[in-house]
């Protein structure tokens, strides 16, 4: 048997998301082999993070600073506001560089099953923002699934009464699908949303 | 963009193997959002095991301390000595509770095409360790490779002068294995090794 010291590292990393028993030993191997290369620096950046963790107070956005680096960026566009449901979802829209704007965060998506109400999500703060004024376009960047296009639908008619351009993703074919392979409603929404080759 | 501390955090993680970019930032992500149940634990676990790291000056073994827990655990079997060929697979046979005796960790196996000779691995430890007395059996498990095959031989070969039995593990069908699906070599050691059924 491993030591206790080891034992609880291999079980911290096995409770990580996409790490399992098997991998977090691994891991933890690596980590043993290469200390300098591979545990110390980990062990830093996970203690300046640690120490400087923020939930930001505008968007709700997961940072080391509060307002986060995206709210206080001032290259970025204010009069674009894109929502989304999570964190993870803020950042995968903002890897792809393409939206010069702003976020929102929900926290969540509106959901019968599992109780989640207008009140449950950062909705009103939403709301708030807009009213202050200054915001043109409002991007409801919801996911594609059945909860995430209701709470798109209830987003869309709280905001009809204030001055913004409300807009959603597009839905279609993702690129690089073959049509063989994708399910019924993805088709469907691909052949409506269908637009005239210039 | 996420903050540098972020990105560093993400990096690092990335490196580790069995992650890679995406699933990393899937872990930071939860780290952050669960910093009590999540990021919390694991600095402390790393911090705790940075502080202590130890190799085993007797097996090679990873641990947190020197002797390592195996070679210290007085109610293993000190006649029952098994050779491997790196810390992982000492670690997967210890998983098992199956091997009751202690391990040497050769640190590698012999490799003409990587130049890897006799000397660059934890040899003439293991002749030393065997020469002292008191081993009865050594196992030879390593891998079931060409080259792990070859340095099991050249070990055989370095053991012969002491008075050991030297066994190799059982080669064979793996539990669960479907002959569909196996290769010729495995399909020709279990017939090779084939035994009366009782």
């Amino acid at each position: 048997m491993a030591s206790p010291e080891i034992e609880a590292l291999t079980q911290a990393l096995a409770r990580l998301p996409g790490l399992g028993p098997r991998s977090a030993r691994r891991a933890v191997l690596h980590l043993l082999k290469k200390r300098e290369v591979a545990l110390a620096p980990l062990l830093r950046a996970l203690d300046a993070v640690n120490d400087k963790l923020a939930i930001c107070s505008t968007c709700g956005n997961v940072d080391t600073t509060d307002p986060c680096s995206i709210c206080a960026d001032t290259r970025r566009d204010p009069r674009l506001l894109c929502v989304v449901e999570e964190v993870s979802d803020l950042w995968a829209l903002d890897r792809s560089r393409l939206f010069p704007g702003h976020f929102h965060v929900l926290g969540g998506r509106l959901s019968a099953l599992e109780g989640i109400r207008p009140e449950d999500l950062s909705i009103d703060k939403l709301i708030a923002r807009v009213a202050v004024g200054g915001i043109d376009e409002v991007v409801l960047a919801m996911n594609a699934t059945l909860e995430g296009q209701t709470t798109a639908h209830y987003l869309a008619e709280r905001l009809e009464t204030y001055p913004v351009r409300i807009t959603q993703l597009a839905h279609g074919l993702p690129v690089g699908g073959e049509l063989d392979y994708l399910d019924e409603g993805t088709l469907a929404q691909a052949l409506r949303a269908r637009r005239p080759v210039v």
